[in-house]
């Protein structure tokens, strides 16, 4: 049930009574099992290119039901969530333009918002409908196997709305991923981009390149045997969708050039200090990183094997 | 005990009566607790310039004593275990040219080996009872506290040993990390320091780097609180000793420089690659990693949060 009762036990309406997933992966499968777990009383449908995703969505009780046509998927919903990578959602908003009923809301899952407000603004017929939002929450794996109902738990759901929005909207997919656990947050699309292009793609980024140098590397020395348990930490990103991450890549690439070009600014100085034998400018940058990571990014309580 | 039965039942002397530990902090006050844990019937002795770390070990019944004068300290010790950062080293080794006795075992634990191989062939007047030693363990912890009996179990112990290096010594430091919990491998000294720029420092480097660049970023754009499950994860290296990896940075240079110009390229590929937005190309060098990380290196079982 995810009827509201008021103070004075007055029952609302609930706040969706059918949701289409389009793209029933890791993202919108847990969406679909948390508002489940949380009781919401509605109907999911699946919607994707690969049918046999959406059998397996409806065997594991994610969807009620699916379609291989976008326009019978969508019939009848009051909210379409489109959870595919980032790079398919211009071409799922195309196909959504034709089909889509006035009062539907739809709102997407991407971890880019300037390029997909941008896909929305060129698709969709009724931009007031539209609330771009972002959870920031995943793990390495992904495919319709991996959801599971506590993903977005204590997680923020960041929303970058357009100044169109209706906040009708904005309340209907805010009180979705409340009930889904995750804390509402909004953001400005162009500081969006920025800051997950610092805190979430580069990292991304930096650790499959890593483990690429290290594939490089390998091949005249093997040397991945030697590879221990802060290595294998390091590196768990670099397990996560190649296809997520390429279109990330390609859709905020200003971002995160920029980012990139930071991070070499830092190798950089920190080549000198070496070249140099620079051991005071070496420990001062290691210092800062090290009192960066351990006051003002949330630890975990464990201490882990590291080298 | 330390005494080992023959086949027989026939009982062997203990590996060693004393150890001396030079440098009670993580690495060396864990290998004396895992040894103690084994049931080793041995005395350790702590010495070091910080005597209320000298102090502490002895409260937290690491050492069965300590001094500050290290004739005192390895008077009487089968084995003096070097455990500072690589920096200190070739100085204890100094310090003990003058007062290591004429069958005591030298053995280290530094990240580096030919550097450290170097500072021995200068100080230490028997360089055939010198065994240089890596145990292939540690958290992002430092310091005595930091200590715990089970860090090596299951972990792998490299020895570097020079061609003058004797095998009764070997043997000695061998069964001392055996007892430990480690497994021991034997590995050519610029071997060892090409495969650990590339499999540990590195990493360790890139973590620290990252986290500065974010630092810098951090002064004009607030964003660290939206640095979530995944990159905390990636960083927590970063926590790690800043002077332990000064060291390591100053006494591994060549080998560590080649492994960032490595990275470096793999960087500039990839923003080749955004900049032509070759998509394809991108999802390449993510798939090679993604297929190294899955099948190449050593996996936790629980996904964990990424982004």
């Amino acid at each position: 049930m995810n009827d509201q009762a008021t103070p004075s036990g007055e029952m609302l309406a609930p706040v969706a009574e059918q949701i289409t997933i389009i793209g029933v992966g890791l993202i919108g499968g847990s969406f679909a099992l948390a508002l489940r777990e949380a009781g919401a009383d509605c109907r999911f449908v699946g919607y994707g290119r690969n049918e046999a995703t959406l059998v397996r969505a409806c065997e594991l009780g994610i969807t009620d039901r699916y379609s291989t046509s976008i326009e019978e998927a969508v019939s009848g919903s009051d909210v379409v969530m489109v959870a595919t990578p980032v790079g398919a959602i211009d071409a799922v908003f195309n196909d959504l333009a034709d089909v889509i009923g006035p009062d539907t809301v739809v709102t997407d899952a991407g971890s880019v918002k300037q390029s997909v407000i941008t896909a929305a603004r060129n698709r969709l017929p009724i931009i007031e409908n539209f609330v771009p939002a972002h959870p920031i929450a995943g793990t390495e794996h992904s495919g319709v196997e991996a959801g599971f109902a506590s993903l977005y738990h204590g997680k923020k759901l960041i929303l970058t709305p357009l100044k169109e929005t209706s906040q009708q909207a904005i309340n209907k997919v805010s009180a979705l991923w409340s009930m889904a656990g995750a804390s509402i947050e909004i953001m400005d699309p162009q500081r969006h981009d920025q800051v997950f292009a610092a805190t979430s793609h580069l990292p991304h980024i930096l650790a499959f390149t890593l483990v690429e140098t290290l594939y490089r590397m390998e091949q005249k020395d093997s040397l991945l045997r030697y590879a221990a348990g802060g290595f294998s930490d390091f590196t768990r990103i670099a397990s996560s969708d190649p296809v997520m991450w390429r279109d990330i890549c390609l859709h905020n690439s200003d971002s995160l050039l920029a980012v990139i070009d930071g991070l070499q600014d830092g190798l950089d100085t920190l080549i000198d200090a070496i070249k140099q034998q620079d051991g005071k400018k070496i420990e001062q940058l290691f210092k800062i990183a090290k009192d960066t990571r351990d006051f003002k990014i949330l630890n975990d309580a464990q201490p882990k094997e590291t080298e």
